[in-house]
Order: structure tokens, then C-alpha cells, then sequence
């Protein structure tokens, strides 16, 4: 019998270990280089898209010093704050609300909720995420978490190499490119408890859009947008979590934001 | 004798439980808004420090469009790369070196390492960490950990408002502020296994260097810095750990970086 208990003692012994590192492992990974992270964010440059525009432009380096002739290499930079991967800040169309610098850190952080619109939008460009769409993330992987930040991957990434073709603009001027329906955004305010809402396209509203109620909708209810996001395409559906850093400017409306992502 | 392997394995049952809890809390409160988070970054605005010499110049914001009028309020800015707080990409001083979109992920996240030189300073603004300051943490906290971030507290924090005050430049146009000794960037280096190493002044070396031989020695083995970085009064000696989040600036040669803190 002391045999049987010695027995059971070792082996609930060696799964007490298994658990606790298992479970302290994605923590533990995470801040000693082994997690797998994936970097959502477009590196900045020239070629970076921008909102269409008079005001607008393109991002512009300029080297103050280098190292052959000075010692040290070291630019100034100017943009927009809305160019390449970026945060719109709910100030951004809603008076009142939180600037880019005014964001609580707590909702920076948060389950990744991935949509994949990828096959409707193969047919319709400009397309609109449909409530249907959001359920049918849910019945594959259950209920949106709280805290979650929506992703909308439509496939839109494959175009950002070629400006002309990501923003997609007809003879008229107009802009094509897929966004979330103002439905959905109401739904997701009224009916989840997320952070914000995210897309690799120019906007979250669509292109054709002209009076961009998906910003009211979100930035009203004191909601982030991230725009341009990258990498879409390597991400699971569900399981990963994102870490959001965008540029601290006092008073912004936005703002281009580094976006991390922690693999399951 | 059932009743008690009965009560053994409740007991150890309950163990098991609260271990993998507690230990998995970490995670999981980080990515649920319940971490104690701490944001060791300056807002950008036209007082922040910037490098004295022509080229360099303060932040400045433009207004493209306001809400009154434009239905939208959006802003361009400009701004050196090392300004406020920011990191520098190894290739800021030394060829060949990445730059700052090529930092790996894994490298910006680690346990932070806080080494207190206030006393020190107090005495001397033109204090240069010793070794000894460094073997003091390591006699209160153990050896420094690898992947660890050193961030040097100077205390020179609370001159931030005053840009004057902060760069402390005497008649003669020196600068007066603390920063780390060549010997210990030379120890970190090859003693320790860093990420890279911080402060909360202008630099990493001492207002009075002309050589930058601190920058020379972290650059050259591959190590970013942390400049003008925020909250030090606010942060444990051991325990916490830092997530950075550098603007990807393609080949920057550094640029503004969000830090935030995991508090034990």
C-alpha cells in the first residue's frame, strides 16, 4: 500500500511540474525570446499608402548626418499621421474623444479575432463585412472574447507593393477597396465588449464610402481603428494575441503603430 | 487507508490547480486588461528634448483638417529621429549595423534591469555608472539575467519639463547630465548576455563625451539604446518586464519608441 501511495505521489508530482511550466511557459517564452511573433506592421517608407488628398503625402526621409563625414548616421523624418500601418484614434471623427497619446494601455492588449472575408471579396471589391460573416467566425471558434480586437483579413495585402493597385481607384476617382458594414459596427459596439476593429485596406469604412459612418459608429463609442495592417495572411482565425504600440503624439489623431502578434 | 490517498490526491489536486492559475495569471491578465501595465514614454510635443546642433529641431505638428470644417480632424508632423524618447538602431553609429526596422522582435521584449545612480548623481551630473553600480544590483537581486534591458535611473527625469534644465548646457555650450561608463558598456557587452541598455537622459553617454565610445561599444555588438525614457521613479529595481515598440522606419537609424511596462 505505501508502495501505491509512494506511486501516486510521483506521478501527481511530475504532472504538477508538466502543468505549472506549461502553463507558465507562455509568459515565461514571451519574455525570453522564444515566443513566436509575428510583426503586423508595414516597414515605413516612400512607397507607404496615404488617404487621397491635397493635404496628404508621402512619407519623406531626410539624412542629417552620416556616418563617413560626420561620425553618425541619423535622419528627420516627415508623414501624415494616417500613412502605412497606423491607429485612428477615436478623436479621429468624434469630437471629445480620446486622442492618440490618451488611449488606455489596458486596451492595447487583447485577443486577436481574425474574419476572412477573402472569398467575397475575390468577387466584389467592395465588398462589406456582414453580421453573418462575425457569426461565422463565432460558430467555428465561439464567442468573440471580451477585449477582442476584430481583424478583417480580405486578402487586400497582396495589392500594397503597387499603391495604384491597393488603393484602386476608377476613372471617376473612386476608390474600391472592401471595409466593415456600418451593421457590423454597430453589432460589435452594441452587442460585444471589444477594443477596436482592424483591416489591411486604406480604411474600415469602404471606399465608396462617403460619409464614413463605420469611424462615427467605432470612434463614437470611444473605439481605435488600426488600418494597413499587415501580414494578415500568417495569422490563425483565433489563438493569437495582439500587443498595440502606437506613436505617442500628444494630441493626435492617429498615428502610425507598431502591431505585434503572440502565436499559439 | 482509501480515505487517506483520498485525501492526498484532493490536496495535490488543489495544488495542481492553484499552481497552473497563478502561474498562467501572467499571461493571461496582460492580455485581459488586468496587468499592471506602466507606459514609460513621454507624450511628443514641441517641448521634448532634441540633440543640440542646426540640423536637428523640435516636434512639429501641422493640422491637415479639423471636424468643424472638414468633417474629420487629421494632422502631418516632423521630427528628427532622436527625439523624446526613442531608441537607436545599431547602425545609428556603427556601418553595417541593423537598423531600426531590423531589430528582431524577440530582442524587444525582456526582464528590465534597473539600476538606481541617483544618490551618485546628486553629487556629480557628469556621473558615469561604475561596474560596482552594477555588481550592487547584483548583490540585492542576483545576476543579471540574460535578455535582460539595463535601464540606468538618474533621477534626470525630473528636469524633463525643462528642456534647459534636462540638457543642462554650461556657458560654454557643454552638456552636464549623467550617463554610462565605457567600462560598463564594455562589461554588459562581453560579461552579460543584453538586449540593450537605457536611460532617462539625453544619452547613454555623459553630457561631456565627445568620443560616444558607449554608443561605439553597444552599437558595434549589435545592441540598441533607449534614450530620455520615462517613469523610472515608478518602476521596481527586479521584476518587471519591457515590451518596445520602435516606429518601423525603413534603414532609421532610430527613431520615437513606445515602452511599455510589465509590473510584478
Amino acid at each position: 500500500m505505501k508502495s501505491l501511495i509512494k506511486a501516486i505521489l510521483v506521478g501527481l508530482a511530475l504532472s504538477i511540474g508538466a502543468g505549472i511550466a506549461g502553463a507558465d511557459d507562455r509568459f515565461q517564452l514571451l519574455f525570453s525570446g522564444r515566443a513566436k511573433l509575428l510583426d503586423l506592421t508595414y516597414p515605413i517608407n516612400k512607397g507607404n499608402a496615404y488617404w487621397p488628398g491635397s493635404a496628404y503625402f508621402p512619407f519623406t526621409l531626410k539624412n542629417i548626418a552620416n556616418i563617413d563625414k560626420d561620425g553618425v548616421y541619423s535622419n528627420s523624418f516627415s508623414m501624415p499621421e494616417h500613412l502605412g500601418t497606423h491607429m485612428d484614434a477615436p478623436s479621429h471623427f468624434v469630437k471629445g474623444q480620446l486622442s492618440l497619446d490618451q488611449i488606455p494601455l489596458t486596451q492595447l492588449f487583447g485577443p486577436a479575432v481574425v474574419v476572412d472575408v477573402r472569398q467575397k471579396v475575390d468577387k466584389n471589391p467592395d465588398y462589406q463585412m456582414s453580421i453573418q460573416d462575425l457569426k461565422g467566425w463565432e460558430q467555428a471558434h465561439g464567442l468573440i472574447p471580451d477585449g477582442a480586437i476584430i481583424l478583417m483579413y480580405t486578402g487586400w495585402g497582396e495589392r500594397w507593393s503597387d499603391f495604384n493597385s491597393y488603393r484602386n481607384r476608377d476613372a471617376q476617382g473612386n476608390l474600391h477597396f472592401p471595409g466593415y458594414s456600418p451593421e457590423v459596427a454597430q453589432f460589435l459596439i452594441k452587442e460585444k465588449s471589444i477594443y477596436g476593429i482592424g483591416i489591411d485596406t486604406l480604411s474600415v469604412d469602404y471606399g465608396l464610402s462617403k460619409d464614413f459612418k463605420v469611424h462615427h459608429i467605432c470612434h463614437g463609442a470611444g473605439k481605435y481603428h488600426l488600418e494597413n495592417v499587415a501580414n494578415l495572411d500568417k495569422m490563425p482565425a483565433n489563438g493569437a494575441y495582439l500587443i498595440l504600440a502606437p506613436i505617442k503624439i500628444e494630441g493626435g489623431s492617429g498615428g502610425p503603430t507598431r502591431i505585434y502578434a503572440v502565436l499559439p
